[in-house]
């Protein structure tokens, strides 16, 4: 099989846009939108947060990023430009052999972004939020992680700027994550499981409840804490916020650069969606044109069963944390206290959706999925024994959604064109894996009561 | 900083070929050698092996690419050009980060062959010949692994082909590590811990020693019996073999035509050296322009001070296999009943090395170098803190080197311009890291005593 022809241009394998091609600002798809997200509102006063309410906690050019609704494009400073060469033009690739072994007339590409030591795309706002930070004269960052591919790419960007970071890593991923918290450490970061005895909130929930193996909602609470009582340290999160999503925009504005390049428009656009910020990046000049009604596109954001924020929460205001410490911010949510099943997709249990994303849904503009996780697994298996690379659970859910829809173009000979975002690689989820090929993995959906209950419990607005 | 200019050439970081630009044919370094490498020997006659007893062990069509040392170019099937294009061709790196923090008027150039899920160069080989084998209608190889790269690599290749394959995991590694047995299994192989009562061999050594946890030397017994007592199987080495080395050309082929494009001449080619088959593959059309007198490299083969069979070994007919049932080759060699300490460079713990490039270095046409692994670690994560990507151990002996240039240039003022291999990543040796992180890494040298004992045991040869 010989390079195939899409019209008269021969499309590779994979495209890699030349360094000059890639993009040199990032794309603000709030500009686009007519009816804004939600602002996050203060958690006592239930006001809108002001700039200055939260620069105590973010630094102040992402607190502008944060705020801005009206600037559609934003430079991407040289310095950021320079480390993003280090591992991008990510690739856009052409699944040529999932296509034939699946024997669909759909044409599957893929945005990978798991070719950096992170192994997913959370480093591409890691180094934009690092590097303000360390502009500002900040000394160090402090954050928690879960599954544990944002607090290594933050650990990346911190070494290469020569920032301190602290990471809270929930105890329970501390111990059965070894090895992600080995690779945190060789990049300089400062691991501590949590709860631990380092802060108040941290003392506090060891005395309530000895022996816990932590949540991200504590940790969470914990890196909050030593921030805003260390000088020169702040707060960062690698999701839900409206700047992470727009500095993961390069992603889509990479994919559709490339596409362009070869002729080629997608008509589906599949991702998968926890806090959103793959999702909304890869979407994002894809949605503007379709706001500005220049395009159409179908976007799918594919969520687990086992934790349903857009297909079977609420849209309303909600705490961001578990510990209620922080702003509320309007999104579809499962409630702030709902505790997701231990579904081996870490970076997609999180009880809410970014209120970009959240706000686009609830217009009708995207569609949500959710799907079980040995049907992930399934497409997970298939998918690197034919395109050789092992994904993330995360991103296995996009890859089930797009086999789905392309043995649906086999079915109807719809000759459709399928864009996935590949955000990671599973070199660290071995373990799901494992209970994959032992044929122990199990699914977990909650049930109505489950999230009756935890919905109940809204903070009331007036 | 803007990439640079070198001449009238702007550099990228990163410089990917077309996929038009990627080599149709493998590059044989014999063609050109003067002086042959040794041929293998029949263990039992001292008789150069012929391709008939070789047909027993290995497929047909690999067995002609073994013997032929004439001819200079062979094709690449189109069939193996297309699982290359999934993950080839791989960046040629200018590593300016690491120019600029170490202060080098050095220009230092790295071929990173981490890129794919097995985490290194051995896919090159690895696909090719499974590829052969199906070819010729086999049902299914086996192998041995101990460090796992190459037992990844081959299960990514069989998956891809729907062959069966057989691991036997040195029983050590298969406990230590869980996950790379687990990423083996994802692609469909079966995984065996050795010493196993799978075969005559396992079972004998499992009465002899109850309680081992087995070596190399007794998985290739294991692995090359299950394969001569099963119809339809045949057993693959990855490494030291003249069939590895060809494969692995396309490593150094790209990375000449991606230096040409830009005008670039490495003066100094560096590469860690295990059983030889990333540093052959990187240096071949280099070495073949030096043998035919057309231009002049520097090369360096890099290798661990636990293991040093280049620069304390002696260049002698041995055995291939700790087991001795392998046929015997002539080559730099420790001997074949040489322990390795346990250094965490697993891929570079082998007591011989490929006899081309033994030949090369005893006609002095490259230099080599053993270094300690702390100070390959030391390298190690200074490159990941600096460039991002998180090396093998393996390939961190070349990181060593090249920043030991680059400093050298630094003092003298030389511009030279380094290239070296960076042949994986360490996703799977964070047990070391951690040591090296906790500070309790230490360093093994073998004992001249310790080296007389094993080299006393060479083969008699008339």
């Amino acid at each position: 099989m010989e390079t195939k022809k899409n019209g008269t241009e021969a499309i590779p394998y994979k495209i890699y846009l030349d360094e000059q091609e890639m993009p040199t600002h990032y794309y603000n798809v709030r500009a686009d939108m007519p009816i804004k997200p939600a602002p996050l509102l203060n958690p006592g006063t239930h006001q809108p947060m002001t700039a200055e309410e939260l620069s105590g906690v973010f630094c102040t050019e992402l607190v502008k990023q944060e705020l801005d609704n009206e600037t559609r494009e934003i430079a991407i400073p040289e310095e950021i430009r320079n480390f993003y060469r280090m591992y991008r033009p990510s690739p856009l690739v052409r699944a040529y052999e999932l296509e034939r072994k699946l024997g669909t007339p759909a044409k599957i590409y893929y945005k990978f972004e798991g070719n950096n030591t992170s192994g997913s795309h959370k480093l591409n706002s890691a180094i934009t939020q690092a590097y303000y930070a360390k502009n500002q004269g900040l000394k160090g960052l402090t954050t928690e992680t879960g599954a544990g591919q944002w607090g290594t790419a933050l650990s990346m960007a911190c070494a290469y700027l020569g920032m301190d970071l602290k990471v809270y890593m929930v105890k329970g991923s501390y111990e059965q994550k070894p090895f992600r918290r080995e690779v945190m450490r060789t990049y300089g970061a400062t691991v501590t499981p949590s709860p631990s005895d380092t802060t108040e909130a941290g003392r506090r929930i060891l005395a309530e409840h000895p022996g816990t193996t932590g949540s991200l909602g504590c940790a969470i609470s914990e890196a909050v804490e030593y921030a805003v009582t260390h000088e020169g340290y702040r707060y960062v999160l690698g999701s839900v916020l409206n700047q992470v999503l727009l500095h993961q925009s390069v992603i889509g504005l990479e994919a559709k650069t490339a596409m362009e390049k070869y002729g080629i428009k997608p008509d589906i656009i599949i991702g998968c969606a926890g806090g959103g910020s793959n999702l909304g990046g890869l979407i994002a000049p894809f949605m503007g044109e379709k706001l500005r009604g220049e395009a159409d596109y179908h976007f799918i954001a594919v969520e687990p069963a086992s934790c349903p924020s857009l297909t079977r929460g609420v849209y309303a205001y909600d705490f961001c944390d578990t510990g209620m410490i922080c702003p509320l911010a309007k999104m579809y949510t499962l409630g702030c206290d709902f505790i997701p099943s231990p579904n081996h997709a870490g970076g997609l249990r999180y009880h809410g959706m970014s209120p970009i994303l959240s706000e686009l849904y609830h217009e009708g503009l995207l569609e949500a999925r959710s799907v079980e996780q040995t049907r992930v697994f399934d497409a997970a298996q298939y998918f690197a024994r034919i395109e050789g690379t092992l994904p993330a659970p995360e991103s296995s859910h996009a890859i089930r959604v797009a086999i789905d829809e392309a043995l649906r173009c086999k079915e109807t000979g719809e000759e459709k064109t399928i864009l996935f975002g590949l955000t990671g690689t599973g070199y660290f989820d071995l373990v799901a894996y494992q209970q994959y090929n032992d044929g122990t993995m199990t699914d977990y959906i909650p049930t109505d009561e489950d999230l009756a209950r935890s919905l109940s419990r809204l903070p009331k607005m007036e």
